[in-house]
């Protein structure tokens, strides 16, 4: 019998007082014992607070993807333990591809994001610098800085590795110690997985929590700085909710009863039938369906009402239901006793209002053994149960609409779902579908013929996409990226000078103090580029000649150029202009330093916006000032340069950013 | 005697049953009854949810942002009409540029963001295409699509007009129909501006609604598609939340103690210490001090705090306060004589901790007068009242500080507020303050010597940023240019192939289908160059000799192009490659079709990147595909081309957006 611990304050923490049992989902044998009452949550939360989250912060958002990077990696070597003891929770081996890889997957993605797409230092910006006056001498930029509490994760059941790992990483990117109290029935497994992220050595102290068991008074000692994300039924989300002080920000994950609608273009030969069977068979039967992106509706034009149901049926016969470690199984029992009478009560009310047309045959004598249900449901207008009650395992309803109209107001009629999928050719019906649920979805998932074996399936929530739903589905939102970091983050307006805005956000603003001094910048290493640091160039005076001959050799001989009748009858030229790439060219020309150095190469370029023309008899200068700096690898790092073209009269011709990589 | 309307369904309907009495602040005497207990709210939602709402989104952001700088020029040319109800109130003519110029400017501010920021569309996207699998063939996008129900905005007495006019802009922007319910106090003011906005005959029947009064049983029927956003005290925020059915997204602005803080830097002769004094007293008398943005708090380096007292005091004493009618009055009275009584009694709880320091000698006779009041605590870090205690008139408390960290420590003790103010000229006590106190505050504005005349004001939300604050301040965020219109529109994330998704955004994406056809898409009008229209070009060889005649034509002779040695040792370079701008000119002289056309310029390019070096002998060809297309006035607009340069094996070498105006 294990003990399940806890983790707090830095230390395991056994079952105790008031422990409850956890039992084998397929045997229905106790296992393990987890909880206790005298574990001191309102100590881990000041623990998280005080010790964990100031750790998280010394270091940069590379730094913390880095840590996720190595986490992932020790999980992966280690995962098959984790495969062996989720098999207890009634997952197969194909349920664990969601779970322990698709957690460890959301690690990679979160740490591959966070070195490319969020800066190296301490603030994310949110927007560019906006300018209040007149001369730019004044104006506001959004960052994103860490809060200054803890996250409490408060996790389902049914997904006890990737339940925590999508939650913790994006708050411990941002900065912010976690607290994770998973679901009692498949703590077991949650708690190893703790076990073995501590074990690779590089999650500073207090950064992670665990509370196996309940959390007593614990959710009474958050405060605004905090955070509560919640996964799980409506009914504990309100009292979750309800036992927080006011101004605590949560989330929750909660009922969804999502739809998959087939298009009105699709026929019963058509590859996008064959598609949605697949997906609605896979929907149904992964997790034994306790998934909270399941399909749970069928919408299918009348007409190919009973041909689906047919395929349906016919597909779900042929399901091989039993011992989850038995690979010839495609699925198990759900997770206890207590959750198979739940789904069995939940089919019942969806049983007044539609017909059973396939009932599996696997017996339900012992464990928690489930069969698949389809419904059919005849008034899908006048229904109530099929719209509004999640029976959370196989279980589905079909129901044929009209019209396109019929099918988005029925879908809509789910008050409320995290993800819809659509099985359509036609571009047109996608639009229109997507259009018209999109306000009461979290997620809409169009398949069809072209996307092949990237389609990443109906049910899977992408590290990259937004996870949640509007209305009954909670109206919270996971995961999405850098969004998901933002959640753990707050957004303050920042109002100064170029110069002060630079200061507070490490990236220099146009209008901010340069710094201009010998030698050339491109003869710097990447290490001594500080930002501010300036370039002013020589002029060079553009000719007539100039224009004609970059004309003749490049064969951009467009009228604005040419034609000086032409280019004068054009709303935006005085007369025949230099070719903006002549500007770019030439400019480039002024400012790089020719001889070998650290510049290795220029990688791209960002916001060119041509101001003002540039007439023959024109002279130009640049300055090129460093604005930003990424450290990529060991060798080198990639450096944001501001260039600013400006004509003999000091007025503005052209602005743009440079990328280049440059040696350490 | 007025009796102030709502308007409901379409239809004035006057002051009745249960209606208040609305008295003029300067004389105590009763101008006004308002509130009507038989107004039929719910019928109201309806209206704004089946009316208002389709009609707003049956126009794109474009039609609706028009319509906002129609409903702005039109209150603009009738400001006087609201100026002379608004004395009523207790406000003064400068009082007037903050609540009825500052709520037109906003209108004025979103009219012009909806313009440049927002697509000619129905949707915003958030961030790209995001490729889910190796081949692109399948992704995901962010988009906000709007909510399907109404904006119902509860605002506070001090600011009638800047109050609804800064809430219903993003609304109307984003296609939800608002309803406006204003303080009973000053919503004679608010009817009149709705009056005003009526008559300009552009708003769609339905869009906007107003209740003066109470809102009975009104929130009850609200629902997840909606949002409430609330501005007033903390307790009445409460009251309004806990009559929320769970799931109505809830937005509030309450308590706000805020600070201005003084940086270590500054001497009693600095430039800053005089910004400083300069602040406080405006921030203390405008309005009254009935601003939520006011400065509550003064933290002063301890050397500095007699100094500071003395400034203040003696610029306090020259304040002439009275009938805000009378040009020579700085400051009227507060709104009303019990919001006169509340004043007193919060500042009477400050006085238990703090030494008042300097006060007004206005009596308080007749009206609802008020004079300053400054405070002085000398234990800042004991003290509760002066962090917690909201005085909503023209009160405030100074405190000396030992170091910065001190500071920032007492900043923060107002657990949350709308924004702090910092008087440095030292960009490391800039960055430390930001930092330091950003979790805690909606807004950091930082003043020095350097910003002039530019700077907006410790205590003026600006339209461009958010307005809000986390924790005692409420938690909600309003303003921030399009972020505003973010929170009345839903995120949800689509995935599809990217034609899929190129017909659900209206924008192309690379990999949707492309139609190329003749005539040379230079040669079409803005309204013909359809999505996804794609010009091939021919292909042109490069040889070593275009890279020396480039080299020495543009002066970029960077070794990488001109040293086959150095270029070797590069990591990114096999020998001697083109450069950049010469691909970028190559490319420009396949696609350009030089006669005279539509075409009028090449305004800028984004998100340039160069994917595999070209070495000489490659040869180049340009795909050019119409991505997306934005009307800029009625002669011509911008169309964003998508270029993809690849080589004689069809790999990518450079990728980048091309944006070209073109005639209609």
């Amino acid at each position: 019998m294990q003990h399940v611990s806890s983790f707090a304050k830095g230390l395991w923490v056994p079952a105790g007082a008031g422990a409850r049992e956890v039992a084998d989902a397929a045997t229905g044998q106790v296992i393990a014992l987890a909880g206790n009452e005298n574990l001191d949550v309102e100590g881990m939360i000041g623990y998280a607070r005080e010790v964990g989250g100031p750790a998280l912060r010394a270091m940069d958002f590379h730094d913390r993807a880095r840590m996720l990077k190595a986490l992932a990696l020790h999980l992966n070597a280690n995962k098959q333990a984790l495969y062996d003891l989720s098999f207890t929770t009634g997952a197969t081996q194909a349920d664990h591809g969601f779970d322990v890889d698709g957690g460890i997957g959301t690690l990679f993605v979160f740490a591959s994001k966070g070195r490319r797409e969020m800066p190296e230092g301490h603030v994310l910006l949110d927007g560019g610098f906006e300018s209040l006056g007149r001369t730019g001498a004044f104006g506001g930029q959004h960052i994103y800085t860490p809060r200054l509490g803890v996250a409490l994760h408060i996790n389902a059941f049914n997904f006890p590795v990737w339940g925590m790992l999508e939650k913790i990483a994006p708050a411990l990117l941002a900065g912010v110690a976690s607290i994770v109290k998973p679901a009692t029935a498949t703590c077991h497994v949650t708690e190893l997985c703790v076990r073995l992220m501590l074990d690779a050595g590089v999650l500073p102290d207090g950064a992670l929590q665990l509370i196996c068991g309940g959390v007593g008074d614990g959710l009474s000692h958050l405060g605004p700085q905090d955070a509560v994300t919640f996964t799980g039924s409506a009914a504990t989300a309100e009292v979750v909710q309800n036992a927080l002080p006011r101004g605590v920000p949560f989330t929750a994950e909660q009922d969804s009863l999502n739809a998959s609608i087939m298009g009105t273009d699709v026929t019963a030969e058509s590859p996008e039938f064959d598609l949605m069977v697949k997906e609605v068979v896979r929907e149904m039967t992964t997790k034994a369906g306790q998934k909270c992106t399941a399909i749970r509706r069928v919408l299918v034009p009348q007409p190919l009402l009973q041909p689906l149901i047919e395929r349906l049926s016919s597909q779900l016969s042929g399901l091989v239901v039993g011992d989850p470690r038995d690979k010839a199984t495609r699925m198990g029992p759900v997770v206890s006793a207590s959750q198979r009478d739940d789904v069995l009560e939940k089919a019942a009310l969806i049983g007044t209002e539609a017909e059973c047309v396939f009932e599996g045959e696997h017996g339900m004598d012992r464990g928690a053994f489930f069969s698949p249900k389809l419904f059919h449901c005849a008034d899908p207008d006048g229904a109530e149960a099929v719209h509004g009650t999640e029976a959370f395992g196989p279980v589905s309803t079909v129901m044929g609409y009209r019209d396109l109209g019929h099918a988005v107001a029925l879908a809509n009629k789910g008050q409320g779902s995290l993800v819809a999928s659509l099985f359509t050719h036609d571009s047109d019906v996608a639009r229109d579908v997507a259009l018209g649920i999109g306000a009461w979805h979290g997620r809409v998932y169009i398949n069809d013929r072209d996307t092949g074996r990237e389609a990443t399936g109906h049910g899977a929530p992408m590290p990259h996409l937004t996870h949640g739903g509007p209305g009954r589905a909670g109206g919270g939102e996971e995961l999405g990226g850098i969004r998901a970091v933002k959640h753990y983050m707050h957004r303050v307006a920042v109002q100064g000078s170029p110069s002060m805005i630079s200061a507070v956000t490490g990236r220099w603003v146009p209008g901010a103090s340069k710094v201009e001094a010998k030698p050339h910048p491109f003869t710097l290493k990447f290490g001594d580029l500080a930002l501010g640091r300036t370039l002013r160039t020589e002029a060079r005076t553009i000719t007539l000649e100039d224009v004609e001959t970059f004309a003749r050799f490049t064969g951009d001989t467009f009228y604005a150029h040419m034609d000086e009748d032409a280019a004068k009858r054009n709303p935006f030229f005085p007369g025949r202009v230099a070719h903006g790439y002549l500007i770019l060219s030439f400019a480039a020309g002024l400012f790089v330093e020719p001889a070998e150095g650290p510049v290795l190469a220029n990688t791209g370029l960002d916001n060119l916006r041509f101001l003002k023309p540039v007439v023959p008899g024109d002279s130009i200068t640049v300055d090129l000032t460093v604005m930003d700096r990424k450290s990529r690898n060991e060798d080198y790092g990639e450096v944001r340069w501001h260039a600013a073209v400006s004509n003999q009269d000091g007025e503005a011709v052209a602005e743009y950013e440079l990328l280049t990589m440059v040696a350490k």
